[in-house]
């Protein structure tokens, strides 16, 4: 696996976990063509890999992102609305990529969490948030629609709130969006959120990578696959997983009351 | 834009809000044939402006509305079965309706929001409730069904409280409708339930008219619409915004850091 | 009706109510082939019955249900692939003809509610917990997938929930089981838990047997039917409901101001 080259990313891999950083603080990390090929990029690199189990996605210096960067959108010879366009359109292909990674894929969230950055948050495994980090959809206000984002958010927090946060430009703090399901752990100050996600990260060795990455993809079936055929399918894949390395390892572990080899590095009571 | 003439339902327009009370007190404002088909007119005749930006929507002398009226159900000279199978499905034509409305559609909650008003509750954009208002789905405690409005609600609280509520045909106040997330914001009293619908109505200020009318489409569709179709039509209507007159008023509102035009009337800070 | 000869469950039937308790404590009431053939035996024999009204379904000993028994998938002689297989999709037709029950269904949830045992809490209509009861998903850990309860927990808890606890094999307790929206009761210790459950069955005696029926089946289509076609045949089974005994009686009862015939038995006030 080779990670690209990165100019608006960066990037460290610690062991199974890959750190991203979106790195435009001077714009509080706001997405621009760049960035979003880079993410693109990485996504796509790690994709086959099973030796990366975690990516943790942050923004640098205290914001995670504003959106999309519109100064951006006006670049380009050729007909503005066509690279208008295309340039909304490849939020959703990335936001797309990043829900379907067969990774876990951890968000820290702090300050600006906006537009597209919002979209982003909205399909991580687990959403950490620092208490006054702040979430909206300020598109409508900008005479325009969330276009790429409104599917993900509607999956995220239902459709009840989402039209509140979408038609009013509404703003929430991190207590607000954990309420909404949206986060699923609140942290007050950096030390917090460091430690959640050291955390999450020691919980996670409990989890075989490859079981890991069927049952991401079982989740995001039930969605769009007809009932019977999606269980029929599970069941197929039960049946390969129960009889490959994993599951063979992961049964024999159990009855030997051991850790299984993909815990092997870990110290410390994984089981709760 | 012409009003139609009503005899169930107050009007009051108020520069880009529609207040719409319904007006049979002494029914609890149950819902009769005639009211349905103001309602339906009053909805159709705002379908194409966009000088109305929001609709309120209440009950006459501290009710909302207690559902569909049984007795009207028995008039009409037919078959009886046919004549209560049409009023029953046109509760499901008028929930469409307001539920696709191109407005922001505000409902204030007060005292009885049961059976079909507890549906017309699950369509609102922004729900206000009186701490003390009552919900729920009394059908199957007179031996009907929930037919019209059991699609909204699943939609709006989700199945798993939906089954609950409507199979014991269970009733829940205020407070708990907030934790099921059908209403937004919990009021006690008369006073507070005005001051928070004044909030909610300067708030929408902010929101450009078409951008909202579109954001709601959106949202809407994502629910019936093949996801990568749906972010592809959505990235056009983008683009579209974008060069309209309001993405252009909107992007360059937010450069020189001055409110857009369609918040032009409005006192006091719009941001938070 | 007849009910089945159950070795691996008690059946014990009170009025309306059928009591279903999962009976093999030793191995925490984990499902084996035998247990999941008489569940679907009995709730076939339940199917047409309207004089059964309600079924609970319990564990012996203080634990729900651990999950599907690992040693019970290795027997039979032929293909093990193919056996295991088979042993896994049996749970999906389990938990769809539970959730499907034309009855109330009330889990009453204690001690572990794990794997198979948490899809089947998916589908309960009323879900009552003990504070200290455990809730999770241990698949992943154990080098499988959680195959056929996952559509079933995406249904119940969101996708937002459902991947971070899938994903990390996390156990939570009944508070946050209640947070979650997966419990609709919590209950400090064994008396609190059996007050609740005789307080639904009070509440049950309410609801007409046939229009709970056609109530569930109502709402279990919203999500495979299209909107204005479910809607469309709602009103036929709401005039058709109308007009049969229970809609005759129910709108009678309510109009006479008196409780109608299905609720005869009952004592004490059961609307309130």
């Amino acid at each position: 696996m080779n990670l690209p080259l990165c100019n608006e990313l960066l990037l460290e891999q610690q062991g199974p976990v890959l750190k991203i950083t979106l790195n435009r603080p001077a714009r509080r990390n706001a997405m621009n063509a760049a960035m979003v090929a880079e993410l693109m990029a990485v996504f796509e690199a790690i994709e086959g890999s099973r030796q990366v189990r975690a990516v943790v996605l942050r923004g640098a210096e205290a914001n995670f992102c504003s959106g999309g960067d519109i100064s951006g959108m006006q670049s380009g010879d050729g007909d503005p609305k066509h690279a208008m366009r295309a340039f909304n359109r490849s939020f959703g292909h990335l936001i797309s990529r990043v829900n379907h990674a067969p990774q876990l894929v951890i968000a820290v969230l702090e300050g600006a969490v906006m537009g597209g950055g919002f979209g982003l948050a909205c399909v991580a495994d687990v959403a950490i948030a620092e208490r006054g980090a702040r979430f909206g959809m300020p598109e409508a206000s900008l005479g325009v629609i969330p276009a790429q984002i409104a599917p993900f958010v509607v999956d995220r927090i239902g459709l009840t709130h989402a039209r509140r946060l979408a038609l009013l430009a509404e703003r929430i703090d991190g207590v607000e969006a954990e309420q909404l399901g949206l986060v699923h752990h609140l942290c007050e100050g950096q030390e917090a959120l460091e430690q959640q996600l050291t955390a999450v990260l020691r919980q996670l060795t409990r989890v075989a990578p490859n079981a890991l990455a069927e049952t991401k993809k079982l989740l995001l079936d039930v969605a769009s696959l007809e009932r019977e055929a999606l269980l029929d399918r599970a069941a197929d894949v039960f049946a390969a997983c129960l009889l490959a390395d994993e599951g063979q390892e992961g049964t024999l572990a159990f009855l030997q009351k051991r850790k299984p080899a993909w815990a092997a590095n870990e110290s410390g009571d994984a089981d709760e």
